[in-house]
């Protein structure tokens, strides 16, 4: 077990399995399954990319009904770019999933992480089919984690319980980021479970505003990918009055589905692809909110700034240059810039050689925060980003051999 | 003398000097004075970062009159972010220049590179004023193409000849670039000097169309900076006719220009930060041409289909995936992609295992092309980019120190 696997890592009604199926040639896991042992409402969220995995283009189209029972993963392959024949496989391992566990093929959700532009070895993911349902079980939440990773370093799960209209409820997910981790969600995988009784509809809700405040606060490096996935099921096993929108009870069950979403986002920044530095970059005091997040996105993905980052380079003309071509009408002689406390930029020039010192330090922590403070409204954005290093060049240069 | 710097290196009327005034510590070469022995009609494009350093605003304001000079330029030092100290100490060494030059000091252009934040050492500089002066001579723009330079390992310089009515003329031009080369002109500088004899106007309308081009066409990192200058000076030594906008003399003086800027933008390029590839972005058959430009650029700017160029690994998926993201709505099942002649995407999905072995070549070479046929429509968009190498963030987490 892990440190970053939480303990006790389950959700009441709901099994999982992650195995070696051979999908990858170096014999780690790499096909995992969640499965609700009762029907469970069901949502979802996928790329903006128009470029759109098999298993994306299916998982979609399943998740429309609102209900779902069983999720099947696998990383090694992403079937992307694999046209027809992407969704046959799909359609066929679906089918072959649903009679091993005597669901309907449309209960069954899919989603692959890995190289674009092959296909599916398809014979060998049947051939452990019958293994992995026989492999579920109830404490096989950390087993799924790791078989969904590509260059992660860490498996990633995280859990939050809470009281939700008189019982105690739990919400567990796993998640898969590292590379083309971007705005607006990129090679995510990302898994929630929970025995919380939600309708459709409030379930759809509380996760579009969970992930606009963690998963889309998140960047690497721009990117954006062609198989990102966000599902969760909800199962009512825990027994709670049925959560609806609107209501007090909805506004507990979203808190906590966006703290568990927070938390496995910020795993999953920290584990990007070489990453040494997590930098929260925090907007104020902007005209509006979509000005303030145009300068926090120049900033976060810059590689100059990143590069700085990885440097411990207290850098802030960088910054301030960044801020200046977001796009967003700032006024740079009013833009005041800190790390964390310390204020390096006052009214868009350097606030003394003082500074540097005071400055250089907290860069050396692996977590700060860079803030701008705009001096021209009252709206405020914020963004996770990470360093540029060398192991992101190498990781990326050699990914496919 | 360099490779990089053509031999006959000099324009008739015009005199240049480049030395090491001690503005950067390591004692190279870091101050250039051109200057144009009779009046001339000048223009100019600057950053549109919103954060300007000042000497563009100086430059910018000067160059309103269509006449100049004398560009005054310097390394080492950015003054940016340098407030109104900063402008004082630009129009202190515009008087100085000017006095020197007995030219007026509305003549005098200014530019500088290097790190932002910090103000000019005016003391150092003034002391090297007259030794710059005295300096200038016909065969002095190699100097000057060495004392621009920050992080290029080369001096960059290019020299077009041809007959613009009934005269021959010459054109040479002398750039810098390497870091935060990018979109729309970025850290770059870049200063022409002709002894064409041309109209304000009909420069003003040259240098725009050549831009568009030529240095409007590369990136390196997709920053863009607070310093970008690129002025030309005219000063009709030549004798010809002089050209106004619309004539047949005016086409023949713009494609001399549009050369001698692509000639200087490649090289710029090339020699970007780390870079080890040379990728010309050709995107196809698009609706418009703005959406061949969108696709172009999410593909030249991808850092995960730039470190993919670093380690030659034929990665087609990044590729279309970040077309897929552009944000230009393409048709991802409709999408070819060519690495030189050797098809690897047909209809959106990989052209064959046995491409992978010639297009593998292909991406051993220091220069290619990757053309995307999007097959939507006749607009077409080119961009030159680089691959991302382990140099780059070498480059840059420690390039102030």
């Amino acid at each position: 077990m892990n440190e970053h696997i939480p303990p006790d890592f389950r959700v009441p009604g709901f099994l999982a399995a992650g195995l070696a199926a051979g999908i990858k040639k170096t014999g780690v896991k790499d096909f995992a399954l969640l499965y609700s042992q009762v029907p469970a409402a069901a949502t979802g969220v996928f790329t903006m990319n128009r470029v759109k995995a098999a298993p994306v283009l299916l998982s979609r189209e399943r998740v429309k009904s609102g209900k779902g029972r069983a999720i099947l993963v696998n990383s090694g392959c992403a079937n992307a770019c694999t046209g027809q024949k992407g969704i046959r496989d799909g359609q066929r391992l679906s089918r072959q999933i649903a009679s091993a566990l005597k669901i309907d093929p449309r209960e069954v959700f899919l989603a692959s992480t890995g190289v674009i532009g092959k296909p599916l070895p398809l014979e060998t993911m049947e051939k452990r089919i019958p293994l992995l349902v026989a492999s579920l079980s109830s404490g096989g939440l950390a087993d799924a984690a790791l078989a969904i990773m590509t260059t992660d370093t860490k498996p990633k799960g995280a859990v939050v319980r809470g009281r939700v209209n008189g019982k105690e409820v739990t919400l567990a997910g796993i998640a898969k980021g590292a590379g083309m981790i971007s705005p607006k969600m990129a090679t995510l995988l990302v898994f929630v479970l929970t025995d919380t009784a939600v309708s459709s509809a409030a379930l759809r809700k509380a996760l579009k505003d969970g992930v606009q405040e963690s998963f889309n606060r998140i960047t690497v490096d721009g990117d954006m990918s062609t198989n990102d996935t966000l599902l969760i099921l909800a199962n009512g096993k825990a027994g709670n009055g049925r959560v609806l929108p609107g209501t007090p009870g909805f506004k507990k069950f979203s808190i906590l589905l966006r703290d568990l979403l927070s938390a496995l986002a910020k795993k999953t920044v920290a584990d990007g692809e070489g990453v040494t530095k997590v930098v929260r970059v925090l907007v104020e005091r902007a005209r509006t909110a979509s000005e303030a997040e145009k300068v926090a996105r120049a900033v976060a993905n810059s590689p100059l700034v990143k590069t700085a980052f990885f440097g411990e380079d207290a850098n802030w003309g960088r910054i301030l240059c960044a801020a200046g071509y977001s796009g967003a009408p700032i006024d740079p002689e009013k833009v005041d810039i800190f790390f964390d406390d310390v204020q390096v930029v006052r009214r868009g020039q350097g606030a003394g050689p003082e500074k540097e010192e005071p400055a250089t330090a907290i860069m050396k922590k692996g977590e700060y925060t860079v803030r701008l403070d705009l001096h021209r409204g009252a709206q405020k954005a914020f963004l996770y980003t990470t360093d540029f290093s060398f192991d992101y060049v190498k990781i990326n240069a050699s990914y496919r051999s």
